[in-house]
Order: C-alpha cells, then sequence, then structure tokens
C-alpha cells in the first residue's frame, strides 16, 4: 500500500513527556509523464490513480479533451534500487493526428502567450487553449454548495489517516438542485487531486462536465480554476481563499468562483447567478 | 501594490442573507525566470521579493550556493497590455566559470538520476547535489520550537489580511537555545515562500545556514526537505504533516524533521537528538 506509509515517531510535550507512536503517513513518490515515448513532466504524487492523474494533466494542458484522442495508457520501464518495478513511469500514447505537446517543459498553458509574462496574457492563453466555453446553466442553492464542504471532509479517507493530503470532490447537481459526489480523489499535492478528478471524466467520456460543482480542500489558485475551466466545469468552490488572479481568470471566462465555503456561509467572488438562496 | 488586491465579493449565508463586502486577495502573478538570457522556468508567485525568489530556486536547484557566484539580478523585458512594465521576467547572470543548469526545464533535482525514477533515486539525487552535509550540532528547547508556530501566525502580515497564503520563517537559535526570528516570507506558493527565505540568506551571505530552524506554516512536502537542505538548515518544522518520503529525504541527509508542530507538543520524525525537552 503506497498510498499510506507507517513510521515511528516520537511526540514530545512540554510538560517534559516523550512518547513513541506509530504514525501514518501520506505517500509520496515521483511520477515520470511521457507522452508518445517522450518525457515530458515530473511530478511528486500520491500514488495512485496515476493513469488519471496523467490523463488529467493532459487535459489541463490543452493537449486532450476526449478520450478518443488518447491511443493506450500504461506504465512504463522504471526499478527500484532492488530491481522491483517502480511504477513510477505513466506512458501515455495519443491517437494518429493527435497534436503533441510542445517542447516546453513546463506544466503551465499560460507560458504559451506570444506578448510577455503578465496576468492578461496569461488569462488569455487559459482562454485560446480551452474547447470547452462556458455555457453551463448549472444552478446550486447555497445549502447544498456549503454542504459539499462536509461531504469532502467526512470522504476523505487519506486526511483521516494522515492530516496530509489534499482532496477534489467532482459533484453532479441535478435539475432539483440535490448535489451527488461522483468522484473524490486525494493526494499530497493539490492540483494532482484534481487533474485525478478530471483524468476519471475523461475516461468515463464525462467531458465537458456540465451541470458539475468541483469542490476542492484548500485554496483556489490560478492553476485550480483553469484546470476546471479545461475541463468544462462552470463552479469552482474552495474550503479556504482564492488568489487575485484566480479571480480574474474566473470572471473572464464566466465561471463561478466561490471561496470560504464554510459553516453556514460562503463568499461568492465571480458568477454570483449560479448561486441559489 | 501588487501583494494584495481588493475584490467586491458577496458573502452569502444559509439564513437568506446577502452581503457585499470588500475582500484582500492575496496578489498572484506569473513570474518568468532567465538564467544567463535564456527562459528557466515560470512560476506563479506573489510578487515581492522576486530577486530572493530567483536566487533561493538556484539555490534549492543546486546552480549555486555562494553569492559570488551570481553576477547581477535584475528585472528583464516584459509590458502588460497598456504598456507598462510587467516586472515579471527576472534576468539572472552567473559569474564566469559557473555552470548553467542543465537543459531539462524541471524544476526538480531528483530527476536527474541516472537510475531511474523512484523515492530512492530522487534522495541520492539530492545527497549528490547538496553542497553543505548536515554538520550542524544546532539543539532547540522544545518550548522555543513550538513558540515558533505562534510566533509565524502573529507575523503573517499577509495572510492576516487574506487568509490565503503560505509562510517560511527563518530562526536563529542562539548557545542558550533561545531563537531569533531573522527572515519571514510569505507566498501563495509554500516554495515559493522558502526560496525567498533562502534568497535572502545568499544575498546576505548567510550559507550554509547553520543554527537555524526553518518553520513552515503547512505541511512538509518532499521538494520544501530538498529546499532546507541544499540550504544546509538541519532543523525543519511544519505547523502540519510530512509526507512519506519527506521522512525518508530527512532521516537519509540527517536533518530534523518535526511535523504537527503546535499548541504543547510536535511530533518528531527524523534528528531526535536536536530537540531539547
Amino acid at each position: 500500500m503506497r498510498r499510506t506509509r507507517r513510521h515511528r515517531v516520537e511526540r514530545l510535550s512540554v510538560d517534559g513527556t516523550s512518547r513513541p507512536r506509530s504514525d501514518v503517513l501520506a505517500g509520496e513518490e515521483p511520477m515520470e509523464l511521457r507522452v508518445d515515448g517522450s518525457a515530458w513532466t515530473v511530478t511528486m504524487r500520491t500514488p495512485g490513480d496515476d493513469f488519471d492523474l496523467a490523463l488529467g494533466f493532459l487535459v489541463s494542458e490543452g493537449v486532450v479533451w476526449d478520450a478518443e484522442q488518447v491511443a493506450a495508457v500504461g506504465y512504463g520501464p522504471g526499478v527500484n534500487p532492488d530491481g522491483t518495478r517502480s511504477y513510477n513511469v505513466v506512458d501515455v500514447h495519443l491517437s494518429p493526428g493527435v497534436a503533441p505537446p510542445g517542447t516546453s517543459h513546463e506544466r503551465h498553458v499560460y507560458t504559451s502567450s506570444a506578448c510577455g509574462i503578465c496576468g492578461t496574457s496569461s488569462i488569455d492563453a487559459v482562454t485560446r487553449a480551452s474547447r470547452f466555453p462556458v455555457a453551463d446553466d448549472v444552478r446550486v442553492p447555497l445549502a447544498e454548495l456549503l454542504a459539499m464542504t462536509d461531504r469532502l471532509r467526512t470522504e476523505q479517507r487519506l486526511f483521516a489517516e494522515t492530516g496530509g493530503v489534499h482532496a477534489a470532490g467532482l459533484f453532479a447537481v441535478d435539475d432539483d438542485g440535490r448535489a451527488e459526489l461522483l468522484c473524490l480523489r486525494e493526494d499530497v499535492g493539490r492540483h494532482n487531486a484534481v487533474d485525478k478528478v478530471v483524468g476519471w471524466a475523461l475516461r468515463e467520456r464525462g467531458l465537458p462536465l456540465r451541470r458539475c460543482v468541483l469542490q476542492v480542500s484548500g485554496r483556489a489558485s490560478f492553476e485550480l480554476v483553469q484546470k476546471a475551466h479545461m475541463a468544462g466545469i462552470a463552479v469552482l468552490s474552495a474550503v479556504s481563499a482564492p488568489s487575485a488572479m484566480s479571480v480574474e481568470l474566473a470572471a473572464g471566462v464566466g465561471m463561478t468562483l466561490v471561496g470560504f465555503s464554510r459553516g453556514d456561509s460562503a463568499n461568492v467572488y465571480a458568477g454570483r447567478e449560479r448561486i441559489l438562496p
């Protein structure tokens, strides 16, 4: 079980006591992503759902947006020092005619802007890369939205064990405004948790993710808004604060961005019309 | 002031009220780092202390470890759509004879291992890249260590305003075990906050950072342990959980790693001998 690992730890207290205990740590290992045989990126991640992580990342970067564009996904070579297979290289082969990612090894759509590096050019780059304009009329009652934070926490098995991982949960909202949890993923990296959800959706032929809310356990960074948008998700809700640029991006593309969604209230930073009282 | 930005937000409550308010958001903009004229990496960061961020990142990646190895640091070209300078490109020129970073655009020392991608090879890569073996006999009383968490929180001005940033604080510990805060940095990216502290130390001719504790506001990932080790810091303390691989790396290089350091107790995952009762 590489998702967690037990470790002996000493718990020291100011009263002078020192108690040895066994602690459960979140797994973290490097994963190399290869596309059509070429190494593209390496990320530290919690092992598990590795193929979804690879596919979701390709969606986030605008390389694929339909399951038909992926010919095959599998583990590549790579062994541990003891000779056992490491399962830390994922090989994605694109279907004929699908353009592989550019030569830049950076995992940032926003660097592809020609007009320089600034917030506006980053937002333009995401808008250009996106295959799914925000045309989603999903409506979410506030009470259902707030309940997602609690639901995420309740279902976070890895967090309950380790206290050290982020989570992303995808909720479908029906015509009556009721939300259903479709997919929840946890990872030491906040971006990875979202990529794993998006990769799952690609495999399930679920893109674009209309009538869905993506709920995340921490803050809402620019890249999380980017990832949600690239998957066609219209509502991103975070337990903690958004950054200035995540609000700009959400407003720029017409998404709904919610922050500090916990207890009995939430802040709506963009796209107020999708949240019902 | 690009470190924060005001934004109109609506606070919705389950009692049906909707109150418009002005919220302060943490600034987040892309920064391109160029080394000797070549674009090397782009990172999203909170503007401010950009030169330190660039220098600290170069230390983390093993490119430089002494201020003399840097010939010049300055802002490169780059304009906003309105024609004003964007201050989002940082140019670092290395001194003659200093080898520039390799052709990989990834910001990961651990990818340089020849024997494949796994936890052990990642740890070996950091050990090989490090210029400062852990030879630090710093000793920290538990009470002083726990006080660092509170001190960090008290001094986190940006967090107090936005609720949305990470912090890293560098504390010097004297012979009597008393700790003094030398440098505190905040950023939307946890890694950036540490790089800014390390870059400051490089400029101040303070590397290796003997007799110091690096206190971070969140979790302790592999990369944070790597960054601390590359700067010669022997004690890394986190408010939240470490990952399995961060514990392995700390134990492997002989560092002290503390987690869940808050209230009246802390967990010691490696290097117990440096924490005094």
